[in-house]
């Protein structure tokens, strides 16, 4: 009657004194637990940084976050019979936060730690605390926004085969090398790395190499990963690429809600808590199924907003402050698009750092709209009308006859977020 | 009780030789009708070729298509009391094809002439012409699939001032000189412009200006134009910036349907047709917005599937054949998210011309996930599966309990598209 | 390339006097048109009452309309190869009002000339004309409002063979009797019966014998017949039993759109226009499909409110005004449901019979909610809030924080539609 | 940081036993918990039976409930401020089930003990058991669905006030006498009473009061109570009458799901569990909303079905095997729509007490379609395709291009329910 939980963590222990949590992807990170296929079990995960963010009104720990220690994953699982080759189908049932920590946060990283898509603008580091109401966030440092959140898991996947991880790091350590910056990729450092299990039994040998050895896991790849996809959400089905024997499933950066795009880098609203699952195999499904990557269906459960509620920007590859011309420069567009976002929302109160920190978390609509018209690729960002508490349409938004009217702003924010510089 | 039609196309004439439409932004093209606020017109708009494609099973007309004459809007509107730095409100009531053109088509570019998202991949022209049935489109050149289209027109906008105009055209040449290539944006050409009415009342001077220095229709800007948003469509309200006295406003290159990106470029199902409009004027509302380029609320008359039902694949910033790895780099990560979709669907025996032509005209969600996880980008593409005749899902998707199974795959399609090579 | 109308109407004749188009169930009608199955046809249609309402500001013409001269219905089409015991499978593929006469109308039939849901409460004729923008429906009658329309026919269906003709006959005749009135049903009669082309066609004897026993076409029956589904719109499929060959299907009563209920009886926004069809036949579907009436999939257009925008009344089988007590009276459930909303919009300054009218017209959701909880049945109504211009909602609606508050509430509409009494 | 719960339950201990339940409705049950407006608060919830029905495969617990023993609610709230006159705004923020009983079940009572709503087909008792797997239930007793809840409390309401209580007995009895049975209402009786704390407390006079007048919870009644909405689920707001100082906020009876009319009485996925909630106050929100019954917004999420995906059936107020017609009777026309949906699901093997347990509650669309369309009334039933695990649409049904084709069943299912008769 009662869910079995595979996967048991301790939120008030350091994430690296817990033996099955990891932080690095390696296929010799050995079993947590054991699933079969078709069981519905719970996971328990700790937030993404492993508690260094804490409810309170100050960015500090925002700016001073460690960045090598992150991505605590709950794993891996052992799904009984999965092999090379075979397709794990992963249904997501439910995720809740903990009972005894029924909020979550939002960082923006300080352009010296981190950084995120709009850090050229705000370089500063911001934070926000969201105090979860059931289905809903809100946060004091956010006034007049409560929105219910799609529930999701950042990152999951199985872990990669020996060769799949060697050639991770052979392409990530060649793209730094074309750039001549350690920047732009995050390549392995035993510096902040959990091995799990190997690390607290005393099997050193082995803790040293998946240290060594273990790739980052910031970035989506094609087992998964950091795939921030907000509609990853209850009721979804995964299709993933199995390397290993047993699969070696890891789970975590549970987000209570996220905008697409997650901009801020910490961007989703980051949370603890449970996740539960359920585990099928395709056998050979990789090859059967063409998958070169994962592939999902969302699930049936998701806010569902009006479409002619979904107040939407739009941005092209031209920097609109420089005039800077690029060549179908989705990123760019994305950024223009969502500076759009911010200068709108400014009219109400909003600082630009609140404002970047909502279109991280909210469940905002990010789609690429034209993508071959040269010179100039379109993206656009929805935004939901109606998770304000004042009416922030524009004038002629109602379904009204003349659509035409002077604008009428009042002001309605006057305090800010948390932010912090060094 | 009849709806005025403000402007009339004769699809059995040239374009050219029509004087209420053009295919170039130009401050001067003279007003072709005059519109009051709130009140209710139709628009007439010919095909964005102006008739180049036939009602055929050759891609013969697709491949030699002629890039210099496309895109004929029809306007520019006069709305009454607009004034620049005003908004335009611009609802779309209502779009139909006409009667007696009951079909529209969709292209693959060749990467001779055009190319498109996938050119390297698919390098040959291809074409598919679709029937409509009502809200429904089909294809005699891709079986097996039919839907409810998002009926919308590709490109709107207010015409640019001439500074606004000047700066296009710089920056758009800054970007070839820096590229080194004429084919990273079109810039201006008199080969094929259509100035509208100056070109057929004798005005040879302000034609020959027009022709010269008009900027092509290619690109979306910040005034809108050819932004190729699938959602602008029917219910829609757009405040979209004013930059001459009486709007100017044209419209044209409607789509009876469109995946988000357009990816082939000539990749909507293109059409003829009268589009329904109405507008209002915000006095001032550019900078009482913050309206630096248009915003929309999408139309409440969607077609609706339900998310549980759209099948999505993912796709990151590495190219999957070469191992590739980019920065961040979004435009990769949906070709990477296109190709997935591409190597599934080819199981049920579609060709990759015709997986690309459908990626493009059918209603697919194409969304960006996680642009801030270095040094990969994270894109999805969702594929509705109510779309098909015969069941696309993978094992394991419909609602069941062990989710476990064998793939069978059943080839279903076995006649290809036209396509065409020189 | 042309969609072919198989049945042509002419808005400015009389009904009576137009050969495909009558308003009695008969078997004995000939056909008026033959369609193959698969076919994409247009079948044009008048109005439910054959052009007896105009546009005008008087009520008078709804007060004093003939009810045995309504729902003229074009046909019977000869669907090529349909058998009785067939399922015929119904696809309306589009619905669209005559260019030429581009408004509506709905009534408020007079207590003593059909009356309707509310007439206890509202006994007078009254009415609302509505100009159609597109997809939206709006009324100089009841201002404020604007809504798409959920446009579908109220009416279709095959012929009953004779032996069903008499049963419907002798059991609604067995009802009249069992209730001592005449006013429980309407029963065949010559009076303004339009037999379609035998009247007008010299088949004197035919014509005869339809209006003699022609079944009328107020009730939805086992054929289908006038169900006043709103959702049997552009995309729905309909599968029904075939009782004659050729099947005999006909169609009419086009509504712009409807609330669930339809409750002022003339209650949708009634229309002429085209509907276009496509036909399947299922050997034997009766049987096969147990099909002891109608059954169908809604299409996948339709208007999309956010559940969070629908405000909801309840209504229980008690008479709030007298304080009668039924025993699960459902009708009675829905009455008190529908008056509850009229109370709750009287606020804003709205008459009783333009809410009457708005109720009937719009698209609003009925429900049934509890059934068995004795003795009191339990409905609901939503009604979307975005279809108004001023914000109906009650105070709390909105995402905010504490939920309290006081109410505020203006008085916008100071104008009433037009009422008629005798 | 953790929810407060106002209201403890312990489902291992009799219903009766407990001081902050209870089952009957009287002004002067004391209260069980002060809640301030604004506040979050958790209340937990035992089924409604209080224990009485097993997780087992016999029906026999189900025929021999006792009926008078039911619906125990947790509350009264005292909700601090509330007067009488006041509207109490309810906000659903969370409902989950106890993690040690992840079960729910549904009955079909006896047509001797308590009966339903197609109680003269299928008078037997019947049940299934569900099992929660996160958002989905499913059941070892109707295999082949699954299906994700819309979780809501089937009861809540504040207490009535003494001359409202009275008018309640006055018409209950009333209707008992005009129909000369007991069976039509429930009316006050000692018998299974659970006054709450009083009982337990030791004070019997005011227990013997509450026993010997309090009103029965089965009926929806003007203050809400049982009104079965499916709707008011995750996010829905309730404005409700208050009678009393305090309000004497009372709420139980939850379902993990049900569909609407909830027809087989016990119908609902029954559950235990933790609802958690908000309040609000509006000053003399009776007067100023008109709230002549509760209204409500449903919550923001909630499970989406494609309407392309709800198959539907119809029925008319004419009973289809004894021919009976009756007069616009809502009642009848929705028990043939449901009979209509039995005979089309027997076709896969379902027995009729299956489908019976499954439309009760499976999130299954009751509308009304027609209520005055003399002498016919027409609902219809909408049920998910989604939720079968194997293809339950009816040959045509995908968007293909003939729509005509034979019917192929296969008989899916081969074991039924427990079924108990006396």
């Amino acid at each position: 009657m009662t869910i079995r939980t595979a996967i048991k963590v301790d939120i008030n222990k350091p994430a690296f004194e817990q033996p099955h949590i990891h932080n690095r992807w390696h296929p010799e990170i050995p079993f947590a637990a054991k699933v079969a296929p078709g069981e519905v079990v719970n996971v328990e995960c700790v937030d993404w940084t492993g508690g260094q963010i804490g409810n309170n009104d100050s960015a500090d720990d925002i700016r001073d976050v460690d960045l090598n220690r992150v991505h605590y994953l709950s794993g891996p699982l052992e799904i009984e019979g999965a092999k090379p080759g075979d397709a794990l189908l992963v249904e997501i049932l439910e995720i809740q936060p903990f009972k005894e920590q029924n909020w979550g946060f939002t960082g923006v990283f300080h352009s010296k730690n981190g950084g995120g898509f709009l850090a050229d603008k705000m370089p500063k580091a911001a934070k926000a605390i969201w105090d979860f109401e059931g289905i809903y966030a809100k946060s004091r440092h956010i006034p007049g926004v409560r929105f219910p959140g799609i529930i999701h898991p950042g990152l999951m996947g199985c872990a990669p085969s020996k060769e799949l991880l060697a050639k991770w790091t052979e392409r990530e350590s060649g793209l730094c090398h074309s750039h001549g910056s350690m920047d732009v990729a995050k390549l392995p450092t035993a510096d902040g790395a959990h091995p799990g299990a190997p690390a607290l039994e005393g099997d050193d040998e082995l803790a040293k190499r998946i240290r060594e050895e273990g790739a980052r896991t910031v970035p989506p790849r094609e087992h998964g990963g950091n795939v921030d996809i907000k509609n990853l959400s209850r009721g979804s089905r995964t299709w993933m690429p199995v390397y290993l024997d047993g699969a070696k499933f890891s789970i975590g950066d549970l987000h209570f809600s996220q905008g697409d795009g997650e901009i801020s880098f910490c961007g989703a609203i980051e949370m603890s808590g449970i996740i539960t699952l359920k585990f099928g195999i395709i056998p050979g499904g990789v090859e059967a199924l063409s998958l070169r990557q994962p592939m999902y269906l969302p699930g049936p459960v998701q806010p569902q907003f009006s479409p002619g509620r979904m107040l939407t920007f739009q941005g092209i590859s031209v920097d609109a402050d420089t005039g800077e011309q690029k060549f179908l420069d989705v990123h760019l567009a994305y950024k223009q698009t969502c500076l759009n976002a911010v200068k709108y929302l400014q009219r109400y109160g909003y600082s630009d750092y609140q404002i970047y920190l909502l279109l991280s978390a909210a469940p905002v609509e990010g789609h690429i709209a034209a993508i071959v018209d040269i010179p100039n690729a379109c993206t656009t960002l929805g935004l939901p009308l109606d998770m304000f508490e004042f009416d922030v349409a524009p004038v002629g938004a109602n379904m009204n006859d003349s659509l035409s009217g002077e604008v009428k702003v009042t002001k309605m924010i006057t305090q800010d977020c948390p932010i912090s510089d060094f």
